[in-house]
């Protein structure tokens, strides 16, 4: 299992999301409260779109912890955003390589993902080849969730994101119980075009790991005082996070179980998500 | 294109071969002098089988340079083994990461290679497609090498060694060939069950790699009269080569272009190779 | 703060004891139960002296965390030894690098260190300065631990070891004193010349980290029928442990604070330890 | 032995210099021409000033060669600056590790260096302690250059860089002079406050490492008209290097033997460089 973070809003000093808050995202990499494992130890990773640019969204990936990770920390300092994924990995059986490490990219796409499919090593095969062959060379390492991703880009994410994920978990419970393998699917899932943020909670047995957003920056303002970054964020800012940075107590709202959430201009949008049969 | 060599005879430390002498396989780490590249710094491994039992033989594999790498030096020193195979990487394109170094280990059988698979990412889906769906889980990295090996495992390499990579050399020509790629296939194989060592040197274009054996261990040893080591070696003692190790001539001998060998208690075996129609 | 193991006795498998026990040594990277960290995830390092031979023995050590390190998993498969340290590190500062992997060599000996010296980078001028000329050179790292080593040699560990760390933590304290830190020195220490193994725990303020030894071997075995390796050992057979593996209760005593303890040919040995004045 | 580069201009993508130009600073890293070595793979670094901003700058600094770097291609993607300095690292016998790479930061200062200082194990001591105490805490490696940065700094590099480096070579030929070390130092030296260059080319016996410099960025432009980025390029643009980047002949200018340059706003410097007497 793993944690991460989406943030999307006035650009900001990663740092001050990554480092700054009690119970920040590297702290969780050594200490995390919510998550399956209290390590998450197996690679760190961030996507950010650059202040002033469209397109390809820029990365750093790492085989080692977080909390130890020296450039991870200078990168943060030195690098503003307006929208960037962040995640700490806790490996469920894949080797700690870079490739393995979140987020994937696919043109101007990252993708985060915190779960698993069980006994994916049985069902990968057949996963795999409902990739789009076009697809099939730019999976570059070994993790359920790169072939997610590429599943959901096969299906379409990039036209109907929520239509698309909604097929790859129909695609993934209906292999898996062709394999007699129960509840397959355990996921939450950040992903961004770099625009919007799209985030799935689901899990095929009902329960899920934890995510959160951040609805009102006003409130985050006034349970953060001490956080001087807060008070420059714009009204449109959001956070999702696998578990609350910071006591911010009543700042954070639970994603529903089997929903989604998009973060875009205007008004967000929260609904209902239930995999599609093939 | 990377470097390799293999050894079987009298149990021996691995220094001996890796470090000690002239233009030893580490040396060539940084200055390769038949190579494609000169240098071969994207990884290193090395696969021994234990000198008092049977079974898997263990891996040492690491994404550094060799030249650099302390673990491997210590693990040199203190290793002896009657039979081992040890490589240096330099990639063609596949990530530097443990799962993507040499030697593959599948059972008691390793795997190393040298050379390459033309527009493998093109190819690699069709090519995986023909493994063995049992197999597929044990693949971890991303080469065209691992990939050859299973693809020789599901063709029989634990039966019919040579018969088996002549499938799979053939298998790979007839892909390349449906989609268009000319002179796909490159390699000098080497590959043992902790018995017998076979090696292949083959290449669709009739230029292979170089690729040489040390027949005479007489010879041997009055050459290399510095080496104390080569003295204790048994009349059975084999090294196979990428290229020469110090400047033992007259004591190596190039493993003709389109061959196998087979290196055995008893006679040793040469034949011609040739990649089998499906 | 650290973690580690010390064994003597019957040639054993390394993994018999770092990965085999419930809460073993590679557990406790993970989830140390009673260290200041509940993780140990900042390198691991295992010094062992060969089965058969005198001199020098050999290391492994890595940066990365000891549950993800392939290359041990390996090693402590093919490696059995009559005399082994093992250390999974959580730094207190100092970078996250191999040179700082514990054990530390010099010679014929292996030495091991969980605590710390309080204010270490104010300290270490003067502490290296005290550090004999000739040995300066072989200080490879920037950990406090590897200075402490240094200085006992400097006093004499290869004839009198235990005066020679009373010496070592005597200085410590009057370097400290001199600056005004209090309380500075914290310390379990194992160390060993392949034939003794002498260990200490202390600390200035009378609190110092658990640590553990095993004094009967028939006790152990009745506590673990399920460890068949346990069955073949030696009376003479001896674990030393900042935490006690598995839940061998009755099996492990801990070492008094403020004490020494010598195993070794014979009857074992135990005594008060007091930091000596210049 | 290492390779460098140094930029100071308009603010440019680091990519523009460290990977397109032809035998850019990250081919040299593999086909060094005129390194002592040709490779340059014992790690990489670069330190950057942000565009926008004044203070410390950044630093990534990591292990593995730079030709395989992916966080590295990455970074120098996303990022542009007005001034960085850049290293690839062929270690002289100190540890690959990161706290050895270039470059050395210290407070808003920069520092790289190719050359070493002859048996700097025998000598290091001394030379430490002529380093002032309270900077002694800084230096977290173990290399002959980040020791030579701090003698700098001891001897005044902040006010009077020059004489400070002066002073540096000549404590360390006197030191070495005094156990008996023949022409000891060899180096050619890159700093920075961020906002001026200093570069020094000097070494005991009078056979310095090759430098260059570009004076002349209408010449550049001329020569180079198939990089772009050339043409955005401010007349003040400069440019410090190991050896040529791409095929600029007469674009380049050899900094002669046994001296220092100085890039800064108007009219650049060239004089005489001398170790000075203690």
């Amino acid at each position: 299992m793993c944690r991460w973070l989406a943030y999307s809003g006035t650009p900001i000093r990663l740092e001050d999301l990554l480092y700054r808050p009690r119970y920040s995202l590297i702290d969780q990499s050594q200490h995390s409260r919510e998550g399956v494992e209290t390590t998450n130890g197996d690679g760190v990773g961030v996507g950010w779109y650059p202040v002033d640019a469209a397109g390809e969204p820029a990365l750093f990936r790492a085989v080692g912890p977080a909390w130890s990770d020296v450039n991870l920390r200078e990168l943060a300092h030195a690098t503003s955003s307006p929208l960037f994924l962040a995640h700490i990995r806790a490996s469920t059986g894949t080797p700690v390589q870079q490739s393995n490490c979140h987020p994937f990219r696919f043109q101007n796409w990252l993708w985060v993902h915190n779960g698993s499919i069980r006994e994916f090593a049985r069902l990968k095969r057949d996963l795999v080849l409902a990739v789009d062959p076009e697809l099939y060379p730019s999976m570059a390492g070994s993790t359920d969730s790169e072939v997610m991703f590429h599943l959901a880009i096969t299906y379409g994410l990039r036209d109907r994101p929520v239509a698309a994920v909604e097929r790859m978990a129909g695609l993934i419970e209906s292999v898996a119980h062709r394999h007699g393998v129960p509840d397959p699917l355990q996921m939450t899932v950040g992903t961004t075009d770099g625009d919007r943020i799209w985030t799935f909670r689901y899990s095929s047995e009902g329960r899920s790991r934890s995510l959160y957003f951040s609805t009102d920056m006003t409130a985050l303002r006034a349970l953060h005082p001490e956080l001087d970054t807060l008070r420059r964020l714009s009204e449109e800012t959001r956070l999702i996070v696998s578990e609350p940075l910071g006591e911010m107590e009543g700042a954070w709202q639970p994603v529903p179980e089997s929903s989604y959430g998009i973060i875009q201009q205007g008004d967000d949008e929260l609904g209902r998500f239930a995999p599609a049969g093939p």
